[in-house]
């Protein structure tokens, strides 16, 4: 008999039923994102050389003292050609049939760009290019918090056009917002009530909780990082990747938990792709709000959602999610892979 | 410069960035799903004549008098193939793990075959067809409402195989669950919110704004149905179908709001297709719970979502959405299309 799990972080609930369901290995026929031809190539605006293609950057960083010479830029941020808000001023108005509301359309919308090399993924970055993202990650975040009319930073990734993404070189988003989203202020009042209620930090019990589970849905840890399944997978490889130390911030990092994050990202990129080829996904960070530092009761945490099945009526109307993979299985299948791959650095 | 708009009935919030934008007809060509071939007919599990190949039928409409004889049926409801939730015993349980929590997967979860004929759809039905499917919709949540374990019945139609139908044989479902859905819950929320402090419906209060407004959202209307493309539209092409009457259940419709509401669902189909070819769509009908009958606060209403985007990483990790079509827009040149085709029964 399936099972309706609860996300002990959320309102959401998920359907498992594996009864229908697939093997992990099943999924990857129908996944792989296609490698790019020299057209494309030619007109990559976020290519190493294409700077002119692109609209200008608003930070770029460069190995130390390379800057003027024959050298490549590591990371680069620029402003999205279509943003979807700007800057401005901030107004909320009444519509003029008065029942209904709007703010003005005021905020940031980066394009961060991973890397100069376009067949760059988190699969096969060197390490250093994946320390080199994380920090500009953690620039971006620094920036956009001085910001007195942005209430909340969103980063994320779409990769491979069934996730979204209209270019194929490597490149992240930054949203900056100025209302917290719904779905990150279900996680605040959720996590806000178990702190109530006990004292601690709802995602520091569920590390704890998934650290010593059996079965284990652990993929893999280091010194400050947990990578594992969630218990209400709503996809077929659902992931979270989050901090072991109590953490609001992504900016609280220190350089050697951006570095354990780092690898946690090219990890999972490895292990994913080892099972399912290439497949499209979605990456968002969830942090606290700006202006909340040190939350007690919220946690950052990094979600990794592979596109693979497709939200129908059921999920756009309930909010529920039926899943056909447990997302045990889903753990056990990528730590065998991590694991053949890399003897040393495995979870348990 | 865009606008945040916020759903009065939710906590949805919208990024209405038409800057971007793209104008109705231009969605027109990445939209057709595609007509059926004779393998696909032959092999269809849906269609007259092949009841041995579905599950056995749960009930079923024949004309007065008819069954029996050379007749066909009019309407026809099967057990899902691959049901997500099965009858059985419900349990609320605690994980191994403490932590986490389940129910057992108890439930229904049926197919509602719309028409005997594979080529119908809401675009080219017989009223008469599209009463009959209505009709059964009142039938089901009726037989629901009397299963003890169940909280909610949730009917909703998923057509092309962009929106999530894996038979292209015209077919609703219908999933029968022990719990709220989140996203009923929230709509439950904030009209409750919305009552006490108004001490009237929000959804009277949207139609009675939208029937008035300027620049119009409305659609189409007849005696006892509204249509409309609603304020905080998540994606083009988005529409809403809602009694004028109060009504939070909707079994508690007379036989001339069935016809009415049969009438708007066909005239949407047509000015949907009419714009867009036969665009892909979800639809989903949102009614107060089981055993909440006769709710003051509540009114029940049908979304229609066309999948012409995908939402990705911003949509998945925010709850916002970013629509590139203005509501105003979209009802005006649905409601053009109408107007050529039908000079009377026309919303303004």
């Amino acid at each position: 008999m399936s099972q309706i799990r609860k996300d002990p972080a959320s309102r959401t609930w998920v359907v498992l039923a594996t009864e229908r369901g697939k093997r992990p290995s099943d999924f990857k026929a129908s996944a792989a994102v296609a490698k790019p031809d020299q057209a494309e190539l030619d007109r990559c605006p976020l290519c190493f050389g294409h700077e002119d293609m692109a609209p200008p950057a608003v930070f770029e960083m460069w190995p130390a003292g390379g800057r003027g010479r024959k050298m490549t830029w590591i990371t680069r941020v620029v402003e999205n050609k279509y943003p979807a808000l700007r800057p401005g001023e901030l107004l909320s108005q009444e519509d003029v049939n008065e029942f209904f509301h709007f703010l003005t359309g005021v905020g940031g919308h980066e394009v961060i760009v991973d890397s100069p090399k376009h067949t760059d993924r988190l699969a096969n970055m060197p390490h250093g290019q994946l320390v080199a993202l994380v920090k500009t990650y953690v620039q971006r975040y620094r920036f956009w918090r001085n910001d007195k009319r942005m209430a909340y930073t969103l980063v994320f990734k779409n990769y491979g056009p069934e996730a979204g993404a209209s270019l194929s070189h490597p490149h992240s988003q930054l949203v900056a917002i100025p209302i917290i989203p719904p779905r990150v202020a279900e996680e605040l009042d959720e996590a806000k009530e178990f702190y109530a209620r006990e004292n601690e930090c709802l995602y520091c019990r569920m590390i704890a909780t998934e650290l010593k589970g059996k079965p284990s849905r652990m993929v893999f840890e280091n010194d400050t990082m947990a990578v594992f399944a969630p218990y209400a997978s709503r996809f077929p490889f659902e992931l979270r990747v989050m901090p072991k130390r109590h953490m609001s911030a992504f900016e609280e990092m220190s350089d050697a938990e951006i570095g354990d994050c780092a690898q946690a990202l090219g990890v999972m990129g490895k292990s994913m792709e080892k099972l399912l080829s290439r497949p499209p996904y979605n990456l968002m960070i969830h942090v606290a709000p700006i202006r909340t530092p040190g939350l007690l009761y919220y946690h950052w945490h990094i979600e990794i959602i592979p596109r693979l099945t497709l939200p129908a009526g059921f999920e756009w109307g309930s909010g529920i999610y039926i899943n056909t993979v447990a997302p045990e299985e889903v753990a056990k299948a990528l730590r065998d892979g991590i694991k053949r791959s890399r003897p040393s650095n495995v979870a348990r």
